[in-house]
């Protein structure tokens, strides 16, 4: 049952339990003062703040949307017209992604974006996502995470659809891609990006039981790359950016992904009705109910 | 000559060797008496024990046919038989394979269904051994092979179509797909599953050599994912496998095998037939009945 | 711009930096005196050396075209010839390709076929080239790379073409397919070899990079399989050649190579293509003429 799978991965979380919760973009859908609140400040300040140095071509985007940082259809809106800005601008040749917040890069898919809407605004919101991957693993410029908090679910997404994944070396943070954990299936191009990171055997083991993994566990299977102190982790990716950006180009980088990229392209629309399909039903809903209510009995 | 490498793989299974033997299905073609009372009791006793345990919805599977649990046609057919049941059992959700002979997980094919039979007998033979894989790697129970034992060829393919693989930490246990060293290709599926288990490198080098790996060996590149003390083999794969069962389900598992079933699945006919014209070769039958000729003098 | 990066990467190739230079087939197009000089004695001397061992059916392949073993159009025919008489000489079973010279095994593909020649002699040259790898990787003899120097771009792609890599263990001796830092993109199937060899990941990195891995750093990655003291690396090849002949036959690796070959083969003309528009760019041409000035003033 997903209800208490969800639980156990906010068990799993550790760092970041105290402040998992559940916020949605209408003030009306609040579960709970707390969430309100939040909302508040997220609708007049943006939830993404993009610093780009024109003498370095390095541009940092910081993800500033808390309690964490979760990726809903504004969020994720928001992420793509930043992105595709960057891209556009010939000055800029590498992207830095980070989180202003505290012990988390990013939490994963929003969940709210899932409870009680329609099939339409479902699909909405998974075009968002697809959209996301497709430009952040396709682009052109350099890309590194600098991975400063736990990075579960939709958070590892981001960081594996980067070509470089510095995180801070606390074995707090965690980081991987635990749907399956949540009663949810990883779609097959989560499963072909963390296939092309880690090998086939450890996305295997990794998918199928959900894990999420320690930094120091992470580095160890190659999901990420290095890992440095939590307070040299932007810098670190600012030193690394540099050497990436020495080297002339980056058609290598197409090269290596088009295939991965163009199997979702030609199946978007597919990839769309099935999320929406399975995300509706009944079960899947009572099931996300009963988990809001969980959390809204522990705040209260 | 596949005499003189039938010989080496003999040696290279150390502790199994002095109990290796060929067996048939039927007395007359037995070829010492040592193996004609082997047979005996196979014949009217199962070659495979299941124990469901409903409270838990793990079923232990048991290979319990002396010498080595040859896969012989018999022993094949009784095995898809009972995956079968527990397959469409709603009150099974994981499978532990393991053997009760001392020593031996399985040798793997039994060299008798490969000699002096009729092509359609081949036929018969082989397609056994992809429905022995398809059922095994496409499971939608959770597998766990307790190898327990040496783990050769055939058994390695058994054991590398589960989900995961506890294996005796004892270096004189080996493991691989070593049918190069038999001068007998390994067909594309072996490899294919091979290559999903260790990678493609790690995959050429063990199948053009022909590699047996010791279990220390066998989990340094992969091939098997745990090893514990030899007494703890069976009580590990039950602590293992209810993490396992822990999960939601196993979608996941057909998303990353799909593509590798369907491969065998669409090329089924071809594959057997491939098979039967190459081991009913003229050249390939002398060898085997040098082998077997060796074998008796032994005994003598 | 290619100066600068091509400067880079003599730099890395420490050692070999003092020898490093540009050779061409013709006297009347030597940059310097001490090219011209080299190319007086190439053009009397074969630039490759077969000895084929009768009794154990092993063929040592020498490299000694001074100063670095570039592989020229000349070069690159010779080595094809050689290999094909090699592979219809029934008794030879096993090829060791090595160098004669000190501290380089191949500096790869020689710069003076890609500048100021007609598109129709670079796409003569990238058809040797294809030649080559696929001679090479789809080679019906074991083959054994003796690496003895550094290796880099077209070396390490000859290097990988083999079946085994064992390289001389000192860190100032490198290899890698480091074209991006020379401006030029592999082609898709030097990616794929390299992706076959080391998995997606380390290639991805590797090709994007365009690094160059110490030798140590080459064995921690998977790029060579074994390291000895220099001294060593030509018996230890041998050694593990007769190892590798104890295996009945290679039909494995035609199956574990096939679909990459095939790739090339009904891609070839298309390869071919893409390389001479590529290299015969204006802006191309003209990074390389500024970099065979840097050299010439160099020597001056």
């Amino acid at each position: 049952m997903l209800f208490y799978i969800v639980l156990l991965y906010c068990c799993s979380l550790a760092g970041v339990l105290s402040q998992l919760s559940i916020h949605s973009r209408h003030g009306r859908e609040c579960v709970s003062p707390c969430f309100s609140l939040q909302q508040r400040n997220n609708s007049t300040s943006p939830k993404i703040k993009v610093d780009l140095d024109n003498s370095t071509g390095v541009a940092v985007l910081r993800m500033q949307s808390p309690p964490v940082n979760s990726l809903s259809l504004d969020f994720l809106t928001e992420f793509c017209i930043n992105l595709e800005k960057l891209e556009m601008d010939k000055s800029c040749r590498g992207l830095i992604i980070t989180s202003t917040l505290s012990k988390v890069f990013s939490a994963g898919l929003d969940i709210m974006e899932m409870y009680g809407k329609s099939p339409e605004r479902c699909g909405e919101f998974w075009k968002a996502v697809q959209e996301m991957w497709l430009k952040l693993y396709g682009s052109n410029m350099a890309t590194i995470a600098a991975i400063n908090g736990s990075s579960p679910a939709g958070g590892c997404l981001m960081s594996i659809g980067c070509d470089y994944r510095i995180m801070a070396d606390n074995p707090r943070y965690s980081i991987g891609l635990n749907e399956t954990q949540l009663g949810i299936v990883a779609p097959f191009w989560f499963k072909d990006t963390l296939v092309n990171t880690v090998g086939n055997r450890a996305a295997e083991l990794s998918l199928e039981l959900g894990l999420l993994y320690s930094a120091p566990d992470a580095l160890k299977i190659g999901l990420v790359d290095q890992l440095v102190p939590e307070d040299q982790v932007l810098s670190t990716a600012q030193d690394t950016m540099s050497k990436w950006l020495a080297v002339p180009d980056h058609i290598t980088k197409s090269m290596m992904r088009k295939q991965t990229i163009d199997k979702l392209l030609s199946n978007r629309e597919a990839d769309i009705t099935n999320f929406v399909s399975f995300i509706t039903k009944d079960s899947i809903q009572r099931s996300l109910r009963m988990y809001l209510e969980m959390l809204k009995s522990r705040k209260a």
